[in-house]
C-alpha cells in the first residue's frame, strides 16, 4: 500500500503518519506541503520519501494506491477532485468540504469515480467505543455526550463565522460519533449562545428509533473532554471518561457479597497501552487502507457524513434565527 | 427547638430525626405513625419521646415549636393545613404536595398564617453545592446534569401515572438544583419517552438570564447516580461526581511545571467526613430550624418550589401530547 | 442507655456525641469538660443534658450506663480507672493511654472490674473495611496501606517527643487496622526518618500466618489520606480509596464480552449516604453499646489494642537506634 | 539510522518497532527471526525489509547504524556480544542478560568497544516518569510503588526458578524505576513469599541520600498495575495511578475559596493522546538513538542497569535464606 500525503502540520506529524507506518504493509512514498521548512521536516522524518510542493505533481509522479490529505477545508476539496478525476483512493482529514454543497460534490464524483473514499473520523474506532457498540448492540435509549475544548475562539480557515468553525473542527466529531451510535437523525433542537468569542451549545437529536441523544459542547474549557453516558436497554448505564475507561451498572445483576447496589464493571487501559489504537486512529486508518485493498466503499466514506453535515446546517440555521417558540414558555 | 415529627420511615429514621438530634438546641418531643411497629421502632429509637397515631393530637399535646412531616404527598398536604391553621411552623419532605393545586392552597395558607414553611430540598445544601455556587458566584453558562436511578416503576403514592410518580419523588430533586442554581425558567423543552415500566428523559430548561441547562435522567439505572458539569464565566469548567467530588479547570490557570493544558483543581471529602452535612440534610434542616428561630420565611419555603411544580406540569403536558415540530426535522 | 461524655472538644462535638445521639435508645445525661466555655456549647447542642467540671462528679451524680471520654491520653488513664473504680462500662478516644504501662493497668483494672471497655478504633468499622473483610475471609497474603496527614508537627499531649505523638495520635489507627485484618504479628521492621518536623515512615509488620504488610506514613501531607491495596487468596486485588470506594480485580473471572483483561468489579458509596456508618463511627459506638448491654467484653476493649501497643513501642525503639544491618547492605 | 532487529515476537511487532518508524529519520533495514512464520510476518508488516534467520548473516549484509534485540535472555548476551565485536552500537530488551555475570560481561565487553548500548527501560521515560521527576527535583522523601502483574507463573526463559523469572521479567522494571528516581541503593530487605506458583514480594529500598522506596510486588492480579506515591521535601504527596494521571498536594498551597485542604492539582493525559510517549517506549529508544548519533553513552547503557541487577541477586539471597530476625521479634 502506496501513500502519498498532502499536508504535512500537527495532524498529519503527530498522528497520521506514524499511524500509517505502523499498519502493516504500508510505505509513504510522497508527502507534499506548500511550506518549504515542512517538506524538510518530512525529509528528516522520512529521509526515503519524496517531497513534494504541489499535489497534483506527486499524484502524477509517484505511483500511490491512495493519497492521505490533511490541510484546510478548501484544499480537502479541490485535492479530493484532483484525486477522484485520477480514480485515486483519496482519505481526507475532517471537515472533509468546507459546505454542504463542496460536500455533494465530492459524494457525486467519488460516485462516479467509483474509488474509495474516506474522512478522519477517529472517534468511530476509538477503543471504548468498539466496547460501547459491543456491550449496546444497538439498542440504545439515551446518551449524554460531553465535548469540550479550547478552541477555535476566532474564526479560521476560510470562514468568516466562528461558529462554523467550531461546528466543522469540533462538533463535526461528536455528531459524527452520536449518528454513528444510534442511526438516522429525526429532529434536531439547539439551544445555547454564541456571544463574543464564546460558544456554548446544548444540542438535542432524536433519531427514528426514539433514541434521545443530548450533546453538550462549548470552546470555553481549557483542555478537551470527551465524558459520555449512555443508557441502553437491559437497564444498563455506560459511561466512560477521557476515551480511557468504561464503568457499566446493570439492574439485576449478582455482584460480590450478593449486594444488588453501588456495584459497577470497569475496564480501563493497561498502564503501557501505546499506538494508535486508543484514540482510534488506527482502526480509522485501517478501514480505509482495507477498504482501498477490497476495493469497496470504506465504512467512513465521503457519504457516510453526510448526515452530519445536514446536522451542522440545522445548528447553524437554529442558531442564525432563534426559534420563537420551541416549547412552552413557563410562566 | 421542640420537633414532633408525622411519618416514621426509612427516610425520617435514617436522615430526618437522626440529623435533627445532631443539631444544636433540637429536641424530639413526639412521633407520629399510623402503623404500631413503626411507633414501636420510635420509641426504641427515642426512649424519652411521646408517640401519637394522630399528627393533630401530637400538635395539640405537645408544645411543639415545628412539625417534620415525610409521609404520603397527600398526607403531607393534609397534615401541613393542619400545622398551618394552628400557626405552627411546618417542615415536609418532598413532594409537599400531590399537585399543583395543593401546593397553591399550602403556599396560601402559609401567607395567611405567616409562619415558616420548610421542603425537603437538600441537594441545594450539599457540600459540593455550595462548593459550586461559591466557584461560580451566579456566572453560569450552561450546566448538564445526570440524574439516575432505579425508581419508581411503578406508579406509587396516590398516583396512577408512573412518569408523575417519577417526576414528583425524583426529577423534583434536579429540577429544583438546576432552578436554584440558575434562577427564573423561561422554556422547557422535553424529549424521550415513557415505555412500560421504562422513563428515559432529556429536558433543557433555558433560564431568562440566558442559561442553558440539560436534564439528562431515567429510572433504568441500578443505583442513584447525581453528577454534573457546569461551564461557568471565566472559561472554567467545574465538574462533580455523587456529591463526592469537584473538579476546575480553568482556561489560562498557571500550573505545576508551567503546563497550561490538562491540569485542574480537584477537591474530595476526608475519608472520614461524617453526619448530614455532605448531602445537604443538615444544611436544609438547619435553615428550617434558624428560619423558625427568627420568625422568617425559609429559603425551601412552600412557595419556594412553586417554579419546580410549574416545570413539572409542563413536562408532563410535553409528554402527554408529542409536540409536532420542536424544530426543523432533518430530512 | 444512659451516657456521660468527658471531653467536649472537636471529637466529641464533631462525631461522637452526634453518633451517639443516632443510636436506637441512647440518652446523654451528662457532659463534662473542664473549659467553661464548652459546657456553654454543651448546653446548646443538648439543653436537656446537665454539665459538669469534674468527671466523677458525673458518675457520682448521674445514673450512668457507661462513660465516653475524650480527652487528653493522660485524663484517658485517669478518668478510665475512676470509671473502672466505680464498676461503670467506659469508652476512651484513642490513645486510650499515655504509656503501654498505663495500658496494662488499665486492661489489668478492667479485668479485676469485669466491666466492658472500649477503644475509639473506628477504621475496623468503616464500610470498606466491612466489605474487605467479608471479601478476604481472613484469606488475606498482603497489604499496602498509605496513611498520610499534616500532623502533628510539634509534640502534644504530654509528649516531649513528636514520633511518639505521631504514633500515638496516627499510627494507632493503621496499625490497628493491619492488626485487625491480619492477626498476630510475629516482626516489625521500621525504616525511615524522623528529620526536624518531618515524619517518613516505611513500617513492614510481618504475621505468624505469613501475611506482609506494609505500612508507609507521614506527616507531610497536606490532607488526610487512607488508601490500600491487599492481595488476597484466589488471586484477587482488592483496593480502596478514601474509605468512600473499593475495586476488585480477580484472576479467571468472566466479563464483559467475555474479556478476562482489565476489567474490574467497583463499588461506592452512594451520593447520599450519610451518617456515621463510612466512617465507621456508628459501628465503634455500636459495639461498645452493644457490649455494655450484653454485659461482655467489647471487639474494641482495651485489651484489644495492646498489640498495636507493643508495635509502636518497638518503632520507637528502632528508630531511636538505628538498626545496623537489616539486611546485606548493597555495594 | 539504519536499523536492523532480532526477534520479532510480540514485543517488537507492537511497541519496538512501530515506536522506531515513528522516529524521524529511523529506516528499519533488516528483520531477523529464526521463526519462519514471523518473518513472514515481518515482510507483511515492512514489505521493504530484508529479512534473515540469524542475526550475525544480517550484520554483515546490511549496513546498519544499530541493533534493536528482542528475543531470550540468552539470546540477548549473545546477540549483544556479536553486535559489539562488530562495534555495532546494541539496544536489547529486558532483561538484558540471563545473569549478573553475563551482565558483567556485557558491561566489559561495552567499555572495550566504546559504543553505545541501550536497555529496554521505558517506565523511566513514561510521561508520568517525566513529570515527576520535574516536580521532586531529585527531593525525594520516600516512595510507595504498586506492581501487579499475572505472570509469570511457571519458570521461564531458561530460568528453573519462578522467582527468578518473576524478577528478572517484572522486577526489574520496578527496581530499575526507583534506583533511576531516588539514587544509590545502601540496603535492601525482602520480605514475602514463593508459595507454588504465587509470589507476594515487599521489597523495601533506603539509598544513601536516606530515601526509603517500598516496592509491594505479586504475580496474582489479573492485569498489569502501576501506581505510585510519593513524598517529596516541600511537604508535597505525588500520586500516579496506570502511567495514566498524577495528583499533587502541598501543604500550605493557596486554593479556590482559600480553603487549605482537600485540594489538589491534577493532570491526567488527552482523550487523544496517542503513540508511544506515555508508555515511555518513545522516550527509550529516542535515548538509544540519540546517543548513537552523539557517539555517547547512552543513559541506559547495559552498564546503567547493573544496580539493578545487585538488587535482584541480594533479593534472590534474602528469599533463599530466610533471614532469622530482621528485627526485634514481637511478643
Amino acid at each position: 500500500m502506496k501513500l502519498g500525503f498532502v499536508g504535512f502540520g500537527a495532524q498529519a506529524q503527530e498522528n497520521l503518519v506514524p499511524c500509517c507506518l505502523t499498519l502493516a504493509g504500508v510505505e509513504v512514498l510522497g508527502i507534499c506541503d506548500q511550506n518549504p521548512a515542512r517538506r524538510q521536516d518530512a525529509l528528516k522524518m522520512l529521509p526515503s520519501a519524496r517531497v513534494f510542493s504541489d499535489a497534483a505533481t506527486m499524484m502524477d509522479s509517484c505511483d500511490l494506491d491512495a493519497v492521505v490529505v490533511a490541510c484546510y477545508p478548501s484544499g480537502h476539496y479541490e485535492i479530493a477532485c484532483q484525486a477522484l478525476d485520477r480514480r485515486l483512493p483519496v482519505f481526507v482529514e475532517k471537515p472533509p468540504a468546507p459546505s454542504i454543497g463542496h460536500l455533494d460534490k465530492m459524494i457525486e464524483s467519488a460516485r462516479h469515480s467509483g474509488v474509495t473514499t474516506g474522512v478522519g473520523m477517529n472517534f468511530r474506532y476509538a477503543s471504548v467505543t468498539k466496547r460501547l457498540k459491543a456491550l449496546c448492540e444497538e439498542q440504545v435509549n439515551s446518551v449524554t455526550l460531553r465535548h469540550f475544548c479550547s478552541k477555535p475562539t476566532t474564526p479560521f480557515w476560510d470562514h468568516t463565522c466562528l461558529l462554523k468553525s467550531f461546528l466543522y473542527s469540533q462538533s463535526i466529531h461528536s455528531l459524527d460519533f452520536l449518528i454513528n451510535l444510534c442511526g438516522t437523525v429525526r429532529q434536531v433542537t439547539t439551544v445555547g449562545e454564541n456571544i463574543g468569542e464564546r460558544i456554548v451549545l446544548t444540542i438535542v437529536l432524536t433519531f427514528q428509533n426514539g433514541v434521545t441523544a443530548s450533546l453538550v459542547t462549548s470552546n470555553t474549557c481549557p483542555h478537551f473532554v470527551f465524558d459520555f453516558d449512555v443508557i441502553a436497554m437491559g437497564s444498563r448505564l455506560i459511561s466512560s471518561s477521557a476515551l480511557w475507561s468504561i464503568t457499566v451498572s446493570e439492574v439485576g445483576k449478582a455482584y460480590h457479597l450478593d449486594e444488588a447496589k453501588r456495584w459497577s464493571d470497569s475496564w480501563e487501559h493497561s498502564p503501557l497501552a501505546s499506538g494508535f489504537e486508543r484514540s482510534g486512529y488506527a482502526g480509522q486508518m485501517n478501514e480505509f487502507i482495507c477498504a482501498v485493498r477490497e476495493q469497496r466503499e470504506s465504512e467512513i466514506s465521503f457519504a457516510s457524513v453526510r448526515p452530519v453535515y445536514n446536522c451542522m446546517a440545522i445548528i447553524e440555521e437554529q442558531m442564525a434565527q432563534p426559534v420563537q417558540a420551541l416549547s412552552r414558555i413557563a410562566s
